[in-house]
């Protein structure tokens, strides 16, 4: 369950990255109501990162020293950007494809130690809570259907706050 | 004059349902735009609920011991979603409707009570300035022509959040 | 017009005296309940004074030089205590008479000044409305009827607060 | 398990418009106490639909187009106002007794959820604890045993805000 | 009653022109004083402004496209400096002119919509109000007697202000 | 001791009236500098009456039931107007003269209760750190020699505050 | 004097024990208005402790290393519980006796200190100001008399909160 | 320099006034994004004509007497409205150009003062650091390439703002 | 379990008081950085036993009468200071003991009510959560090895805080 | 005692400058948990000479013109730094001496005015208690016993910041 | 340029103090209006000497040990205060010579540091901008021109304020 | 010059990561006290990154598609963490050789841009100072000499700020 949660904690990292260059490539009338959410995505998950942290070390883990092996033990593939920078659609498809694995992921963390290892059950499933947030607000954007969510106001990370102060 | 605030309650009240609802179903790129919109719409008819529900009292007034009863008696009739759940233009002329019935309502509400009813005359008029700016903020998105209204920063209810504390 | 202003000033000035005794004779478990609401009243009536004054010597009127003068000018009659100081429903009965008394001479300032005197009115309406909820607070205590009134939460004279600031 | 989340949705709808007019019938000394309580459980079952909601539609379902419709599905009987409306024990119990449906349907949800839908359970654990709240709240009114718990100060929803924000 | 209102926003845009350099030229220990209470009128004639606008496109109305027009039309003639720029006196006398012809406009402007358009009277009064105010701070600076007020302290246009959320 | 209690608290009611009319008098160049200081002095003054009442019920006295019994008992004489109402010096001399009467009476008061009762010393010491400063304030602006005190910034009453939580 | 510190601060802690038995038992309506009172006087006690404490320390002293031991030296001897949970009145006997317990320790120490020990003295007499109030609170339930006081507002411990910063 | 100034201070001037036409003829779905950003960049222009005067005066300038001679003055040609007032495409074309007019103005102004007149440069370069932002912005919207940018949140001109304070 | 609960509730208080003598024995330099940790843990220990104390009287239990039998059932033994009062390895080996009883006790409860008793889970997780905090901040000061955590900022409680609103 | 103010107002100006010298020798990892000690107490003597200073003035005295000849006066020795700069131990021992030497100071002034002149007597008191806990904050880094003392939390000056308003 | 730093700061410094006794000596009516301009300056050139430490140690300069030695190597001379201490004018004329010797020297220092050493060179075109503000507020005083300028509102520093955190 | 910008973001970033893992290694007494210096500076470098990325995009450049690549352009090398991880001074030489690095990378880019690209001046002028004042930390730590600063209190990044809004 350790060398899983290293793989989430690495997943996080990366997308932050990916994120600040999509947000980038937001551009136009089209892309710019998309901005808004992909950075508080960003955001979200850059804190998911840092709560995973103290719970692999408390769990007698660590991280590898080297950005670029952490980077390449990601539990998710790296998002790969549609060539046209312009292409709304085709970047919300690559945001809804990284979040769904996302939610893969915290869910087989939360069966693992549902009843077991009580605090990692508590942190996965703040984290899955909010994750499963940002898969709507980009499917919605897609059309998929309602989910009636909103945008964060106010603070960010209601869920996994918490682990954070 | 009592019946007309009575029915004007519940005309906010059923508006208040039918706006979750439609905010549920402002989907895909075009919608956003409108969520925030109809949600600020929503709280403020809930807030008129809230200050017209202690006048009727005062005046000897009071309301129906059913939902149900309530609901049937709305100064305007239900709002009736479009067939197609991702018709923002559909869903916007429901919008433009449901405020313009209550901005006649409670200028009606207005005219009968200026200069005689002071403290009603006061909260209708309250009242009055939000639905003429909830008309505008959707009528405005339907290019009828322009406003310059922005959509409510910081607290809502402007006018009637002194009937409220 | 003027000199009605000046009466009522007076009015709300004995007022704050009389409750701030009343408020001290508000004793054991019955009276607690209504010593916070004679407070807040206490308060909004001061603020009732501090906002006419000003419109006084705008219209070109002033106050008496002596407070004793001031004082025998009053719109109401001072309100008498009962004899016994624990007597919670006495003490009531002497609020609402006061309250009471404060509506009938702000309805009529208001009937004399709508559409004329458009500042006065303005006021008047203001303060008005404070003391109609003044009233519906004792008048509940009482048992008379319902209202649906709240006491206030955060800032006092939410209606008068605009002529204070 | 959709089914039920949608109709204890409705009972957290139709439980609000009771409090409201019960708060309103509130009155007298006996009564006040109880005022400012019902108001925050009315707050915070507003809360719950508000939460519920978006639950509802990720998992595939939807509130019926109808109000009258959504009323009538209620997981627990709308309550019964007692015939005096000065009877603070009769509406106490009246009170007691819709909550602890909650409690019941809740604690119900929980069961079905714990260990399979972690976030289902997560939301309904985190209203469940408030629904206990105010069941302790009014049952300490009617002197059936010390619970040791304070009125809410400061927000409201201590449990369920995560889900609003 | 549009075009009244049109050249009355022109009033106030000109006027904050001037009290800019107005302001720039109160040096000494006299003008120090002045300073502020100018500050705070040209701030709340710029609100006028702000609020006027929203509600003559509302009532069909526009703003000239060349700012010089609008300029033209304003319904007081614009403030003439006197000769010395360190003459306080005289600077009041011209600020107190320009607040009278707005104090007379608003009055016609509350005159012709009282009981009539709710909205623009609830407007132009609240803008009335503050013109009234404004007034009597120059005036009582001339000497001319007194009358009771302060200069604002906290937030600024508590009578526009809820045109402006 | 007691009886001086209740004839300061007079004394500090009373200077409260005189103190609002002496405000609107304070016109022209002149006196504006005087009516922020003027303004503070009385809030601050309504806070001594407001400290001293609690303190005169827990001693088992009382306050006169008729407000002009009361205004009739006061420890110092009631101010005086100078005819001119735009005389700023002689204004200045009343108010100096009111605020040394006050420093002269709680400094007996101290000298009483030092070291015998704790609670009531604590209390005349902390007013008569707040007369001190008032007569500070006055007496710089006659021009008497230099205190170095600046005006309340921020909360009044920094010293009498503490009994008034 | 050392020692009677000891003792005193041995009377908060345990004092604050009961208050948080005593609170859970104030059911039924009429318990409800002491439970607040209750909790800001238990806020206060354990303050007070707080802040004895470092005096304790500086003058050479210290705490037993037991907490039995510590409770058993109280200077006030434990309060007791009516054997009826719900009655109110028994209660209300029980606090005020603790409360006038401590007003007399610490009316002690101050005769004791007084021109002598000015820290100890200044300490002591912030705590005295508070417990008078305690007292004063009780009381007044029971209706032993008016004495003018209110509930805390916002912060707790106006007088000891300087020793705790 | 100084004349320079001057000019760029009368087009900021013009520059908001157009801005407030504009901004009400951002109507439809495709306007509603651009008029968020268009009354931050108006706000943050009055801000740089607001800070630009002082430094004016302090170099021994001064406005013009007359708003319309100052109008004339501007260093960039008035903005023009494309003929149809729902052309978002067109208006932003037009915001685009009148920002690019104010970057090379500043910048000149830079090249003119950097290492001689610090305090002019230093005002310069904070505007100048607005100006290229609000020119990134508009032109995101055309699609002419990532820049990366946010809107203002919170506090409007972080650059400027060390002036105006 | 409910003997449980208690048993916990008295180790958290007992804790409480041990951790205000050790933290006054925290001298010299090397004890100022212990200080502040003791602290933060000392109050959110406190904190657990208010959090504690409402779930055992709604599960029916109830506290001891006596605060000695109370201290007599501690689920943990009471720290004991080593002889040296400077000997800050050694306290902090005591502080590392108490935490991880701590932790042990509260697992155990976990274990005992996932799935079964929803609140009473939730309650001890969110304790289990901070007292597993707590003894990572001391072990990390034995040089135990990493575990990436930082002291608290702002508020205390972030886990157990929702029980205490 | 005129003489002593100014006398220990001298050491306060004085005692600053050598605190800002001090401070920044405060190096390596030993000085570190000083240094924030060290600016508290800096801070605080500032706010001792700056509430000295008015009743200095108040009671007639002046401060010298000359910066120098006021250092001159100082009723303590200025401070003399340890000849190696990183020497924390040293440097604590000249701190606890500057700290002992204003204890005697302030003690001996509340000792010539208690019970007689009460302003001064309060304000010394202040002082002294303040300089007590820098006395307390040094020597527990030296080692000296316990004082259960923290270092100030969120505003400085407690005691004397009533004299500063 | 290290000396050049070094005198200046020694000039903030003394300056300082002289601000302390100028202060006291503005009394009067005309003397007010200076007193919380000049309180202004004093704390915002104490801010500069605060700025300016830190620097000169990091360039590897220290202060002298002995105050008197600092303060007999300012960069400007001491300010003389006139003999008639209530001579308003010729205390301004005092103020606006240490301020423009002040801008001298920081805009020799500029010259120096352009383009060379960047960080100094912004800590001291930080500095310049607010003594050129404090220069144009006292020559405006003295009547010798339009600055434009307004008094800080809110926080101090504006410019040096990013130094100092 | 767009290239350097590249890299230096890139060494921002990567010495995020590096500081994370070694915040993570800085245990024991040691170890504490640089902890919060580290994540301050850590929070700061982040800040540089995402306010260097609109700049480069402003510029025309972008970010490198792949994390990998990008983390192998850093401007710095990757810092090495020294064997053992309780080596609180070897860690500290890795911080102060980092930070020197980035010292002298932005000094460049200043010297290249100043007078030329005022924009890029500005933002790397902003990231220079807090580069230096990080430096001094660690610099100060290791006892190298005395540079007088503080650590950060309230907000971060008190330079780059204003890039950041």
């Amino acid at each position: 369950m350790l060398e899983l949660l290293i793989k989430n904690a690495s997943a996080e990292l990366t997308t932050c990255y990916y994120y600040t260059i999509l947000r980038a490539n937001l551009i136009g009338l089209e892309g710019e109501g998309l901005k808004e959410i992909a950075e508080t995505a960003r955001i979200e998950d850059r804190n998911h990162f840092e709560a995973l942290m103290p719970r692999i070390y408390e769990l007698g883990g660590k991280l590898p020293d080297s950005m670029v092996d952490f980077h390449n033990i990601s539990a998710c593939p790296p998002a790969n950007l549609p060539k046209d920078p312009a292409d709304a659609k085709g970047i919300l498809q690559v945001l809804v494809g990284a979040e769904r694995c996302a939610v893969r992921g915290y869910t087989h963390l939360c069966n693992l130690t549902a009843g077991k290892d009580h605090r990692t059950y508590d942190l996965c499933l703040a984290i899955l809570n909010e994750e499963i947030e940002h898969e709507s607000w980009f499917s919605e954007f897609l059309g998929e259907g309602p989910s009636g969510h909103f945008m964060r106001r106010g603070e960010t990370s209601p869920f996994v706050g918490k682990f954070l102060r």
